[in-house]
């Protein structure tokens, strides 16, 4: 925790009425920044993080040690070039990397909030979000940037805040979570309560960890990520370091084995409430429903300039949620570019190294820029 | 376990070599049948059972007092029509509903097998069950026919006893078990040895149960079963019982509080052991690989007259992999229907009232039936 206390922080001191009824206010908001803010502050970019993401999007991560999550596609020279552009990440309410999330010390009991944290949604996270604007003094952002949950707070933020940026790209995403996509949440949070030391999420004050149960929700999260064509190609029947089956339990496959690292290294950096609680917030996300089933209406009072990017074998968030946008969108005659991008490396093709995608987000940031000069 | 003591059983005297390289015995195969076996004895069929099914195929399970698994498709009048066939079907070895499997008492310490139960394979499933062709005195078999680990023992017998049935029906199946579906498994796996109460695999005897972990394991599994528009439409964002959302971790929508219930009520008839061993038979599964990588091979002996079905929606095992055993049978000449059937109730389409189905299969083994007479 030594480590998260000096991260950078925003001391959000204005009341946020939460949607869940609570006010909170005097909340921290951890972030980083990349890049230079022009004289002119037309140059800044809001790039939102997915479920396990924060705010620490390139560079080494100085909690993990390892790359920022989109280090393929953001830093100097990048898609979203810091030579060029001012960019802010914050870490979302609910997360565990300095924001106030379930982690965080409830002063009024001096024990972390566990589940007495109240239940945030993708709302609340960009209405916190939207202090960083005052706290930089930046009337309008030349960007909104994200994928995955990272792309429904773009769609909230364009929503609530319809002169707040000049243009807006939602990757993989959805305007309204799917029932897939709500059960594979729900057997990510099943499995951490079902960990003998979850404790009703009280277990920070008991001093135990609910690794397992939070391990196999990354596990099953993962799978979710790649698609069947990647996992065959990359994987497919290799076994790990054997030369044949053991007839065992131990991980006799390469992907048994890449599995349990992966569910291993997730649970020393991420916090087991926190999984509850944003995996809550993405199935509690539904703009449409916002806007009495008509998705149009959350875009109608803004200028905002949109260019929606999917996969071709992400089957978390596949084309056709992301075309509804588009065709909300269209429907009321916005300024709207889609692409749909083949991809074998499924949901996860815009955290990863594909050329198409990253090459479609620097020429329409380039492009775009060019037009507001 | 004593309900699950007076079923009827097949004690296997001769030695049966496993794959592992161990040699059993005198142990139990527990069985039932359908209809009778006619003069000739070329009516019968032996019905293969999916990972979680058992010999209850249709009537009124004894044990769980539920509809057998195979309701839909098996019984007087239906697409297995037992006014018509005689049909045996058996409790896979590894299971747990009287064959012999890991909560099977171990006679030389007297207690339940746990985790020194041998890792079996599906070829050992088979040559255990071949034993109920010399019990019943049938040549040749009218029949084979099961879905998903059903139609790879199907594939296996054949393989292994070419001359042993008239016609094969495998469906929604593989040759060889993909990386994503090894994937999905090893989740199932590591939910189970997550659970505190899973010692293991040594928990009967020491009154413990792994349900937690077996409950997340099902919901896991309950989730590929299913497709994602199977989903949607059934559930959508539907809310339980309530007009809003809670803002809390009890189950807001229908889909969580149903996969809820199908952990729950799995527990009480399934043993978490036996879902290890029979998830690591499936992976281990490679029929290609049996045959040094030409699937062709492993039914080049035979005369056996094969139909293959898949479905439109199932995911876990798509038409591609099912059109790969369709390939290796035409490459050689073989005698192979094959259909497609259209379906948005994903993989679990062979288990459901599905009439495109049921009437191909019941359209194939009568037409087949009548060229045997």
């Amino acid at each position: 925790m030594n480590k998260i206390e000096k991260v950078k922080k925003l001391i959000v001191e204005k009341p946020l009425k939460l949607d869940c009824g609570k006010t909170i206010q005097n909340f921290p908001l951890a972030y980083e920044t990349y890049g230079k803010l022009n004289e002119k502050k037309d140059n800044a970019i809001l790039v939102f993080h997915a479920l396990t993401g924060d705010q620490f999007a390139c560079g080494i991560n100085p909690i993990t040690k390892k790359e920022g999550w989109w280090s393929h596609a953001l830093g100097p020279g990048k898609s979203i070039d810091t030579n060029k552009f001012f960019v802010i990440c914050a870490n979302v309410i609910g997360g565990c990397m300095g924001s106030y999330g379930p982690s965080h010390l409830d002063d009024k009991v001096d024990k972390p909030f566990g589940t007495n944290f109240p239940v945030i949604t993708i709302n609340d996270m960009v209405n916190a979000q939207y202090n960083l604007l005052e706290a930089f003094k930046i009337k309008k952002l030349f960007s909104v940037i994200g994928g995955s949950m990272g792309g429904m707070q773009v769609l909230q933020f364009v929503s609530n805040f319809p002169d707040s940026s000049h243009t807006a790209i939602p990757i993989a995403c959805t305007a309204s979570h799917s029932a897939q996509n709500i059960a594979l949440n729900e057997l990510g949070r099943q499995s951490i309560m079902a960990d003998h030391n979850w404790m009703n999420g009280f277990y920070a004050e008991k001093q135990k960890v609910p690794d397992k149960g939070l391990a196999v929700a990354r596990m099953a999260a993962h799978i979710t990520y790649l698609s069947k064509k990647g996992l065959q190609e990359k994987f497919g029947r290799k076994l790990q370091e054997r030369d044949d089956l053991k007839f065992g339990f131990d991980a006799d496959f390469q992907i048994e084995s890449y599995l349990r690292y992966q569910g291993s290294v997730f649970v020393d950096r991420f916090d087991a409430n926190s999984y509850l609680y944003i995996t809550r917030a993405m199935d509690y996300f539904d703009l449409t429903k916002q806007y009495e089933g008509n998705l149009s209406k959350a875009f109608e009072k803004s200028e905002t300039k949109f260019f929606i990017i999917s996969f071709t074998s992400d089957w978390l968030y596949p084309t056709s949620e992301n075309r509804d946008i588009v065709i909300a969108l269209n429907a009321i005659g916005k300024d709207v570019g889609f692409v749909e991008i083949t991809s074998d490396k499924g949901h996860d093709s815009f955290l990863l190294d594909v050329p198409d995608f990253l090459n479609a987000v620097k020429n329409y940031l380039n492009m775009s820029y060019k037009k507001i000069q």
